[in-house]
């Protein structure tokens, strides 16, 4: 299998997980229970779910332990497209060509939507096989990355960055925060999985966060450039919103050239890291597909 | 101490509490700490926490404990209050005599700053020093009964009764999700966070919650028929609101001294449940004071 096909059956085993693990309807309100299940089977790449199974796989653990706490961070990840989305957000209609959560069930509903998955991603770790161990180390992982230190904190620097530019400084912060903290997690979560069922190297943690930050990092370059010169068709959305916007990217503190060179390095680094580790293919032949996508 | 001290002496405990748990300020994007701990500080009665202070010291157990669990409920009801009040939702300009929080930091914070809330409650107990089995008990509890079928649910219940009426089971069934769920599980934090040093009687449990039960109702039932013949001047609000809005209540649904008869009822039902247990003076007190209030 190349990678892509990889990323594909990976996707496939996450999106059905994911399918068979959202609440159950209860059908005196069950618009929230749609509006829940709207976004969260809206599918995309999954590359998030994709980090946890190939290093738990990587470990020798089991897929089935990977995919319940790769789903709840992508329950996380869908709450929080849902409440961008809103019209006190970014205020857009659509997400990968599909109307936005708020425009098929309401502003209303599509807010309890994300309120929703946001507290039924802790429900579900809770309540799951894993030992207490893992549990309480995956709910911390994911409650930090995803809160106001984390995922939330870089939504609030990107709002403000919007008003006052941001120093190259503080948009390296708000990209580790706003998309690298639940990049980070997704790659913890597959050793905490893994640690499920079997032992995992103690240096293994440290490599595997310096993995996520290149990725993380380099996966905001690329689509900052793509962002500049990507092919629409290809891309799925248009060009230049970001500069639209007047926001400060990758791409308006550097060159485009520069920016690609940056993302080239990062990506070597985050190789270099697992490089050492048996069978860490996976993952860099990841790493290198983040790098050269056009989507 | 009357009954009316001591829920100052409790909130008082619980406002400092609160207070130091929040979360330490990143100045890169101080606007959110700064609206999560707007919301969290503005008080209220604090009966959720003095339900689990009082439950925790009837068995015996740590304030300490307590304090810690009933924080991160009440940064849980605090979250819901400052959702709720969103323009997409009841778009209400003033909580407890204050701007809510989205007049005084914007929408788009508010909604950030409700998420934040909801995240860091799960970070609380997750990095607490309870023990791994209180923990995912608290976390198992929390997140149910804040969530889809909890709190959420009964949210978007009433929502829909807005557009067509409840009827009286639907109504009953509403309130024991939207404000029933989060106070059965404030009681039950007070058996957990005693279970951290100390063992609780088993038929406990059943008795915490047929006690919440009854009290939860009833609470909802006094708050409707406040709202229909309260002294505006003591209840800080102008009355009639839930007629204006065309709102099922208990008080449509009844008369006004069947309502009362039923309030009493339960209250009565929720002081049996729990007199025969030592130590249960203070909880059978609070039942009494939340029948006959007047705010």
């Amino acid at each position: 299998m190349n990678i892509k096909e990889v990323i594909k059956e990976n996707a496939t085993l996450a999106d059905n997980y994911i399918s068979k693990a959202l609440p159950a309807a209860d059908e005196d309100f069950k618009i929230i229970f749609d509006a829940v299940r709207y976004s969260a089977e809206s599918g995309g790449k999954r590359i998030r779910p994709m980090l946890t199974l190939e290093f738990c796989r990587m470990c020798g653990g089991a897929d089935e332990d990977a995919l319940l706490l790769a789903t709840a961070l992508e329950l996380i990840h869908t709450y929080s497209l849902i409440h961008d989305d809103l019209p006190c957000m970014d205020n857009d209609d659509l997400r990968r060509g599909m109307p936005t959560n708020h425009k098929v069930f309401g502003e209303d509903v599509a807010t309890l939507a994300g309120d929703a998955l946001l507290t039924y991603a802790f429900e579900l770790i809770a309540s799951s096989n894993l030992s207490d161990f893992v549990k309480i180390k995956a709910i911390k992982a994911l409650s930090y990355n995803a809160g106001i230190h984390g995922m939330i904190g870089g939504q609030v620097m990107d709002m403000l960055g919007e008003k006052t530019p941001l120093t190259p400084d503080g948009l390296y912060k708000m990209n580790r925060l706003k998309t690298g903290c639940l990049i980070k997690c997704a790659c913890l979560f597959g050793l905490y999985a893994a640690e499920n069922t079997t032992s995992v190297k103690e240096s293994l943690y440290a490599d595997a966060e310096k993995y996520a930050d290149g990725i993380g990092v380099s996966f905001q370059i690329t689509d900052d450039i793509l962002d500049v010169c990507g092919d629409e068709k290809v891309l799925g959305k248009p060009i230049g919103s970001d500069s639209e916007n007047g926001k400060t990217t990758f791409t308006t503190i550097h060159t485009v050239d520069e920016a690609r060179e940056i993302a080239k390095k990062l990506t070597s680094d985050a190789k270099y890291a697992i490089a050492g580790y048996d069978k860490s293919e996976r993952l860099i032949e990841l790493a290198d597909f983040l790098l050269s996508r056009q989507s």
